[in-house]
Parts: C-alpha cells; structure tokens; sequence
C-alpha cells in the first residue's frame, strides 16, 4: 500500500524564510522584481533543490522554470503546480513563492514517500506575475498558453528603459547548459497555491480554500501632455498643466468607478509627473488603471467608458489612452474542484469555497488545461506590503491538500 | 573722455552657445542641475573667461562665483551684477545663464574700453537658484545675505539622497586653489539682467524691461501616508489609498485658489506616487506646493489655508504639511531704477517698466543692498522649458543698458 506523502511544515517554513532573504527589506519584506538579478538568485537556489531530489530542470523561451519528477508513463502530459517567484517593489514573503514552495514540498513528500504516478509532475515557477517591473504582468503563463504572443511581451521596456528581452537574456546566460523546452507543451491539469490576499478564510478561521473562479481585470495606460513652463510667470488661462488635467481624469474616473455594493476594484497603481521640478508647470503624465470586477457585464459597460471620461477632461492637454490587458472573469475546472475537495475530506481539513479578487497564472492556464487553485489564510488580509505574513500551519495545510490532489490527478 | 563700452553681440551670443553645449539636451534645452558635475564645467568656463581678462576669481562658503575688476579705491563695496548658470531639469539655454553672460559682457566691454571705476565691478553666478535639485531654491543669494542659515541650506537632499553639503564639497574639491571668501560682504548695489519669462516685452515690441518689483512665493511640501494593498483583493472602504487622498487635495487646492483675474500662480511641480506599482494602492505620496501672488494679503490669506484644506481631505490617510519657503512681493529700490532708466535714455534703447512673477536672486539682494533688474523679451514667453529662445539683439540691448548703469553706479 502507498505510504501519505508527508508534508514537513517546518521544512516549507524554513525554504519560505530563504527565499525572503533573497531581496529582503529592512521592513521584512521583500523586492525581487522581475527578470532581476534577485530574481535569477531565486530560480537557482530553487534549481539547486530540484537538483538534490533528482528532479529534471528546464526552462523555457520566456525564462519559465520546470523542475520534473517522471512519471511511469513519461509520455503523457504532465500535472503542474506552481506560482511566481518574483515579488512587487515593497512585497512580501508568501506571494508567489507560497506556491512554488508548496508545490516543491508537496513533489520532495510524494518523491520520499515513494508513490509512483502514471503522469509525471512538475514545478514550475513562471515568469514576471507582478507585472510591476514589466507590464502587463502573468508574462510567463501569458507566453505559455499564447495568450500574448511572446514577441510582444519581450517589447516591454521597464522605468530604466531597460527591455524584458534583455533582462530575460541575462538571467539566461547565467543559467548556462540548463536544457530550453518549447513553449506551451500539452499539460493534464495545472493546480495553484497562494495566499488569499483577502480577509474571508482568516475571518472564518479555515485553513484552505477552494478557489471556483476568479474576477476579470483590465488594464488601462494613459498618458497626458500638456506643456512645461515656468510655475511663477505663467497665467493659469496659458496653461496647459499635465497634472492639472490628470487630477482632473482620477477624480471622474473614481467617480464613475464609485459602487455603493463595493464590488469594484479601481487603482491608479503608477502615476509620474515629469519634469518634477517644483516651480516648473509638468507637461507630461503618465498613470495606470487597474479595474476589476467579477461580472463581464460590468466589466465592460465601466471599462469601455474610461476612454470617454479620460478624454472629456484632457483639455487644453491632448491624452493618449492604451487598454493594455483584459481578462475576463473566469470559472475553475469542475474536475480539478473536485479533486481538491476530495483530498481535503480524506485529510479531514476544513475548506470553503471562494472566488479570487487577484489575477493568477493558473487564469491563463485554465485556458488550455483543467486548473484550479488553493486559498491560505493570510494576516488580515494583507498583501502587496512588506506586512504580509501567514502561519506555518496554514501553508502546510494548503501543502497537503495540494499533494493529495496533485497524486489523484498524475493517476488519472 | 571715457569712451563708450562696446558690447558685442555676436560675443555674447557665442558665449551663450558655448555654456549652453554643457547638459545639453536632445531636443535643444539644457539639463546642468545645481552642483552637479555639469554645473561645475558651467563654473570652470566662467573662471576660464575671467582669468583671461586679469579679473580674480573666488568663492564662498555656498559656492556662488565672483569675478573681480578693481575699481579706483578698491575698498569701496562694489557693484555686481549676476544671475545663475543651474537650469531646470528640461530647461533653456538663457534662464540665468543670461544675467551671468551679460554681466561678464558687460564688464568686458567696460574693462577694455578702458572705463575707470571709482568701486570695484563684480560678475556672480549664485548656487542652486533654481531650486529644482536642492529645495528650496536662491541658495547661493540666500546664504550670501543671511536670509537663510548656511548650515540649512546645506541640509537639503536630492532626489537621490546626496545632501547638497556633499555636492558642494565636490565641487569646491575640483576647484582646490581658488581663494574662498566669506560669506556676506558689503555690496554698493546689485544689478541682474533675466528673460522676462512672460510674453508682455515681445507683445509691446520693447527690448528692455525696467523691473519695479516682485510678486511673493510661498512653497508647501505635502506627504500623504497610506497603506499599500492588493488591486484585486483590498474594498474600497477597507482601502487607505494615498493618491486617492492626494487627488481630493490638489482638486481641493485648485478650486481654493481660483481667481477670475487670473493672478494666483499656483502650481503642483513635484508629485511622487510609492510604490508606483500598478496593482498596488499606493502608500506613500509626496508633492510640492509653489504659491505666488503679487498682493501681500491674498499671499498671506490663501496661503494660510493651505494647511486645513489638506486635512480636510486626508481621512483615512495622514498628512504632513510643511512650509519650506516664504517670500513676500518686494520692491527694487528707486535710485537703481532711475540708474537704469538714465542708461537707456542715453543709449536711445526703448523700455518699459514691469514687474516680475519669478522669483530671482535680486529679491534677495534688496535685503540688503539697493537692487534692481533688467528685463528681455523671450520668444512667446516660453520659460523652463527647451522650446526658450531670445533674440541676439534683444540680449545685447540689455546687456548695453547695464554696462551704462553698472558705471553709473560704480562711480556713486
């Protein structure tokens, strides 16, 4: 009879506390932007533990990183698990390396446990998530399942004017001799551990959650220009202040956005104001608009009016509105539901069904494969902040559910 | 007889060109901050100039640079006469740079016309008038008349946390042997040659400018503290979103400071947005207020509701408000007026009396010496920005106008 793969909580908490260091903060945070050199630190000392277990590395066109325990039909599709290693500019410890490390742990506990599947399983680690280095984020998935085709997601340019396709080309050569797989091989299913980035599992005081679908985003980039000159001399009649007409573009917009029910998610994340001399008139803007709600009936009537409302208030400035990502609202595979919520009862851990506010790669995923995703509570919800933190308990909880599911679906 | 000064045109020209070659910028502006290495060529090429005419060359504790031709009884205070050769970050080629250069024409023509003063004749270029690197501005004629304490000025930090102590240091290191003199000497009169920076000479056809006074300042540094948090996962009312905040401020200020005659100047430079990521509510936002109004008492009662009306619109975020810089409207004193009025006649040159919506360092000159400036046109008014253009003769009229009236105040 096959032994229960044993989840080693202590052994997930310490790989946690490791990789936090790589880029950690003087806050306890942790900046690991993108394609960086901290971000190439990380894949490596990832690598290195696929390394020791046996598991075979590989990446692929858009810096993806798969580490692979075969299966006794090495032929067929693999099942993967993963999330992202790299982090938003003053992020935390457990997004995104939550569900890298967990779906390691839970590979090491099926490896040392010596259960055999008939699929292999992999790791995988995807590239630039955050998106807040290179934008829009979800790159590798993106890249993976042809959501975008690879080529454009490599034009992005980050604020130093430096290009994905140059810091990709860095962090690979300096993984020199590890073997490249094509793009977007076939998978039999995807499954995805992260941290709620929400109140609700803490609040109810539930360990796991199973993740039915996720609420749609766009994306918006708008840039303004007006004309620099001089703050002291300059009649507000001759004016054409870049930041003036901006203020003006967020206050409408956050009023068009204003729901009473609270539903919709509206952020201007990155604003600029160039040239940023105090007593000089800017004469360009540049902001983001992040818009999210989880029906695509509002999704589209709010977000096919923020064109409108920029332009109504752009005068005597001229703005340029880009949509630079849509995703619509999305439902999880019923069988891969179904697995998780299988492996939960067997473990006898408490799980309730949630649907996610933030966008995952497992979004992407769910396009060309069966995919789901697993909850954590996380402190007060909080996220995207060097606050963020979890229990060890917690992760290991949402480890063993993960592996229990990862096992009946590499058999199925 | 004295003969006439002869202030060559093409000369000055030709030097603008040259200072202007320094920081230059693509789209033809100049990029020379205060005490980077740019401004130290700036500094080296005055130096250069002035060592080839015999005058001497020195320093001071702030770094302002002065160029010396002795007068009959040189122990007299002398006259000088000046501006600034720091530029904005995306600034023009005459901003300053021109009250320095028609100094030094001036003093040229006079020198070798063979011109016999009673006091001694001075060229400055003051530290940091722009203010754009180091905040607040004018530091060199700030320091050099008590206005400020030296020690304070020192402690302002660029953007890129170097104190301007440590910049100065560098600069005066790459100078080592020119004398440093103290701060503060007795000055007979100050003299300062500007673009007018508005379009009112260029409407009237005039080329010369008689400046009669100058509108107050009030400068307002304003930092908003939120918390970061997810885009997709954080409500709006759990939310405590800094540039939210920052919005309802500078709208709130904008309708404040409102007036159909159009004589408010006011105007958001400066405004930084932390973490600046696109799916994180921003935490932190920095912004700059420059406040001018030529009336005392608007100055002071807009001003003072600068402070409660950002309160009023923090919730649920904090606020710090801080008043960096206060200048009240100042007028220049009349015997420098009528000396530059007396000029002109004698030279048939045109002028017109204005006052002046920038602030210059004469304004802090006339604290303590009688002061008075001179205006020239500008192409269409247009100031900090690439696009500032002046015509040659326009130049050389008022450098014309203040060599005459630098020997006339030179020999009171």
């Amino acid at each position: 009879m096959t032994r229960i793969p044993y989840i080693d909580e202590a052994r997930l908490w310490k790989r946690h506390m490791a990789m936090a260091k790589i880029g950690a903060l003087p806050g306890g945070g942790v900046n690991r932007p993108a394609l960086s050199p901290g971000d190439a630190q990380s894949r490596s000392l990832l690598a290195r533990w696929g390394d020791e277990l046996g598991f075979s590395v590989a990446t692929d066109p858009i810096g993806n990183l798969f580490l692979r325990r075969a299966g006794t039909d090495d032929s067929l599709p693999p099942v993967i698990s993963g999330s992202h290693l790299d982090t938003q500019p003053t992020g935390g410890k457990f997004d995104g390396a939550f569900g890298v490390l967990a779906a390691f742990e839970a590979l090491q506990a099926i490896h040392e446990a010596g259960v055999v599947t008939k699929r292999p399983i992999e790791v995988v680690s995807w590239t630039n998530e955050e998106g807040s280095r290179f934008q829009p984020g979800c790159s590798g998935s993106a890249a993976f399942t042809g959501a975008v085709p690879l080529d454009q997601i490599l034009q992005a340019v980050d604020r130093d004017g430096i290009s994905a396709r140059d810091a990709l080309a860095a962090v690979l050569a300096s993984e020199r001799g590890m073997p490249v797989r094509p793009l977007g091989f076939p998978v039999a299913a995807y499954l995805e551990c992260h941290i709620e980035q929400g109140p609700r599992l803490e609040d109810a005081g539930v360990p796991v959650g199973i993740v039915t679908g996720m609420q749609g985003s766009r994306w918006f980039a708008v840039e303004i220009l007006g004309d620099e000159a001089h703050a002291g001399t300059t009649p507000r009649r001759n004016r054409r202040d870049a930041l003036t007409a901006a203020i003006a573009m967020v206050s409408a917009l956050e009023r068009l956005m204003f729901d009473e029910e609270d539903l919709v998610r509206f952020t201007v994340g990155r604003f600029e104001v160039q040239p940023g001399s105090p007593n000089t008139i800017p004469g360009r803007v540049f902001f983001t608009i992040d818009f999210r709600h989880p029906e695509a009936s509002t999704l589209k009537r709010l977000g096919d009016q923020v064109d409108a409302v920029c332009r109504a208030h752009a005068n005597p400035c001229t703005v340029t509105i880009i949509e630079t990502f849509n995703s619509q609202p999305a439902e999880f595979d019923p069988a891969v539901i179904a697995a998780m919520r299988g492996a939960a009862e067997r473990l006898a851990i408490p799980t309730m069904d949630l649907s996610s506010g933030a966008l995952h790669d497992a979004k992407f995923l769910q396009d060309v494969c069966p995919s789901g995703m697993i909850f954590v509570p996380c402190e007060r919800g909080i996220s995207h902040n060097e606050a963020e933190n979890a229990k060890p308990a917690d992760l290991a909880a949402g480890a063993r559910v993960l592996a229990e599911a990862l096992v009946t679906l590499a058999n199925a």
